[in-house]
């Protein structure tokens, strides 16, 4: 048998393990947004069958066989091929190394940890959660172990984190991060010594849900958004859902009373959505053919969501679209005016609810901990006063309750340590896209202002979308943006937002 | 190892089937419903990698080893352990039995057979589809032999029959069958002869879709179908889905002039609604867990759509109801007058659109053709001819051309013989299953004139939906009636509907 032979093989078998995964994702959209809720327990036993029917395949002999004989020939491969080789083996080496019984024991840890993070953000008490936490990291440590993690002086951090990031180490997020902190914790600081507040009634007032959903669709048809690909549901989170390139999903939910979380939701999820609907077709079903990493997939919700939607030459287009479509707003359709309260920033205790310049720092402060809770040198009874400690100083505020703080995220309940970094490679990766992106496309912003968003996507599709993970993530941005990411671009749009808004 | 613990793992092995399965028939709602357009070639991919897993799982060494264990000792087992066994026997029998080879064959040549009786059926032309009806015939044949069909005198129907309706055999077809055509091309007869024609107009005016639905829910709602336990949606057709008793989906559609498309629609799938909400959930993800037979299942829509929704006393007590949610409607909302229009008889061409009386002439037609067909003593260029002969001799209506003749129906290109008589069995049980239900509930029609329907429902649930499929059909339905089914009740009731609306 040659490698072209084998590497058929390897499509065939792949193919049918992203189907079951396809499956699942969509079994998750349908609960999310229309089952009935008797339904609950039966689609939980559906989807434990179908994760363990991809989990056998996986690991079974005959894949393992395949990707054997195919590392064993890899000088035969063209690049392309060695990516798919890469990511399948990737894909089962961590499914073949975390044995089974440590999943199903974190499995059990997340399902009671959760109920018991519910119960204790409810009472804002920290040590409702403690025990469970406690069990939760010593499973994640065991599974950094699995990984390679903690030997020969490897960070324990580093497994986790490349689940989801791959390729990424602590040491270069310590490298990307350095720079950010000071800077940003000095912006936050100009802001409230600016004493300005901005004037949010631009987007406030009695407002029709049905219409913001109109003026939302308004803005994702400009995005490119390609409706026969895609829909939108109402749901109580807002994400996105791809199920191969021709059927990706979005969800919204709103306020009443402003149009912001409609709007700037759909926008995110949107360049989501454009990221999934540009994977490229030839790729579906192939190992290499998925997106290259949440920080990747975060790059893009963030850039239109930030980039473009918060944008001045955004609100001199889409301004009258606005008025057109809401004319029950307090403050007045001008783009200056819109521009300014899109931008608003105001240090806050809930990350969720946080603005372009603080979000970041909410980041680093749970990278903080999470690092160390994971290397014991912080001891959970003494997480929660680290925390409100680590607010104050980055943020200027301080969290009166457990709830307020340590409690509010859901991620370390759900066994997900090493995530939170991705939403800030997201916002890093975003601005320097964007400025790579205005540098080959020198209409870019003068389109915006005839609501021309295409040109961006077109440029996103053709540097990002397309590839997939053929390349890895840092490799990828890199590429596109013709230089190394570092958090140059970011801050530098952050100052110019805050000179221009808080005139500080 | 003992039986109780083999039976363990025939329920293990079969919840997994089972979860695959409702993966499958989850995405096939997704599908008719909701899906963006351009999702459909990556959908029929994960389908058709769902339904090889449920295969390879069902044709497994491992579930064999199970059954030949349970089946060397059978005599330990109780009778709901033998429902499980001969239910778990049967489904790995046919796939077993079945080669893969067969099995795609027959997928190829349904496949373009539909498209050919798509293109035959726009252009009225039998010649177009011939060839492909024959290759799916020497399939159906061929697949029926190996189930057992052909030899030492076996009919070749018999498999097939008893894939849609378990223990059912031509012979005893004849049998329930043989006592209905005559009476009911009498029937249709006295109606023609009667020259009556009933007043459409109290269904008919200019209707709001949305008022159409809400009347349709008041009446589900009275059905006792649990809303916390499925949901309605549009679709291109009428069906019912089943994901466990804790989610079961129906769709509609509606005419913008006519109540009726969309009332008796959501009745019919109501009452295939009603037996899967029913279905034991102790019985959940078990061989016998799931409905008996489509005859069973079709005796439950049936019987709400023609027992319950066109009787005199369902329209006393929802004749105001129906005035409050849809007042402009061209005729009057006079209980009798809805119970004549909801009675009307036509001999008509097309079975879809046939009334109570001749549906059943059109599938005893199709039901004679098929078996000669497969048994060739009908060759496929006389086919056209034979149908309009037919259909003028039990109809009295001689289809203008092949569209509307022997080209109306989807089954036979869709490789489904053996189906059709699974709607007439449905009619017979129904009525034969009323009949029941009025001896034992002597206020049964009372109820109806104050809307309460729920006795019915609970008579039904009891008798019938949570047995599942513990027993073979027939036997459910003899013990829940307390006598074997047959033709008479069906008869008496549309000879009486026909008396009193026709006065013949």
């Amino acid at each position: 048998m040659n490698v072209q032979e084998k590497m058929k093989e390897l499509f065939q078998a792949w193919g049918r393990i992203s189907d079951v995964s396809r499956a699942r994702a969509l079994l998750e959209w349908d609960q999310e947004t229309v089952m009935p809720p008797s339904g609950i327990p039966h689609r939980a036993q559906v989807l434990a069958t179908l994760s363990g029917l991809a989990h056998e395949k996986l690991t079974s002999p005959e894949t393992g066989e395949i990707l054997a004989f195919l590392e064993e020939r890899k000088e035969e491969l063209d690049p392309l091929e060695k990516a798919h080789l890469r990511e399948a083996a990737r894909a089962r080496e961590k499914a073949v190394k975390i044995p089974r019984d440590l999943v199903e024991r974190m499995s059990r840890a997340t399902s009671l940890g959760l109920e018991a993070w519910k119960r204790a953000r409810e009472r804002a008490d920290f040590s409702l959660f403690l025990p469970h936490l406690k069990e939760i990291l010593d499973l994640k440590r065991e599974e950094s172990r699995c990984l390679g993690g903690g030997g020969d002086g490897k960070d324990l951090y580093d497994p986790l984190l490349d689940d989801y990031e791959p390729g990424m180490t602590s040491a270069r997020l310590e490298e990307l991060f350095s720079g950010l902190q000071g800077p940003l914790s000095a912006l936050a600081a100009r802001v409230r010594e600016s004493g300005r507040r901005v004037d949010l009634s631009p987007f406030q007032g009695d407002l029709d849900p049905e219409a913001q959903l109109a003026f939302g669709r308004k803005v994702l048809e400009a995005m490119g958004f390609d409706f026969r690909a895609g829909r939108i549901d109402r749901a109580v989170h807002p994400f996105c859902s791809g199920h191969g390139p021709g059927d990706v999903r979005i969800t919204w939910r709103y306020s009443r009373t402003d149009i912001r979380p409609a709007l700037f939701g759909l926008v995110h999820e949107g360049g989501h959505a454009l990221y999934e609907q540009g994977l490229d077709p030839a790729l579906d079903r192939t190992p290499a053919g998925g997106a290259a990493s949440l920080g990747v997939h975060e790059s893009q919700s963030r850039l239109w969501e930030n980039l473009v939607a918060r944008s001045l030459p955004f609100w001199e287009g889409f301004a009258p679209v606005l008025e057109k479509a809401l004319p029950r707003r307090k403050g007045p359709a001008d783009p200056e005016a819109l521009f300014r309260a899109a931008g608003e920033v105001r240090p806050s205790l809930i990350r969720v609810e946080a603005d372009e310049v603080t979000y970041n720092l909410h980041i680093l402060l749970r990278f903080r901990l999470e690092r160390e809770l994971l290397s014991e040198r912080l001891s959970l009874p003494d997480l929660p006063a680290a925390w409100n400690d680590l607010s104050e100083e980055l943020l200027g505020v301080r969290p009166g309750n457990d709830a307020e703080g340590v409690l509010q995220d859901i991620h370390w309940a759900m066994g997900a340590l090493g995530y939170f970094p991705t939403y800030t490679l997201g916002n890093l990766y975003a601005a320097h896209l964007f400025e790579a992106a205005r540098r080959d496309l020198p209409d870019l912003e003068e389109g915006f202002r005839k609501r021309e968003l295409l040109p961006l996507r077109e440029w996103l599709r053709e540097k990002i979308h397309r590839h997939g993970s053929v390349l890895p993530p840092e490799r990828l941005v890199t590429e596109a943006a013709g230089a190394p990411p570092s958090p140059e671009a970011l801050l530098a749009h952050l100052e110019n937002k805050v000179s221009v808004i808080y005139g500080a």
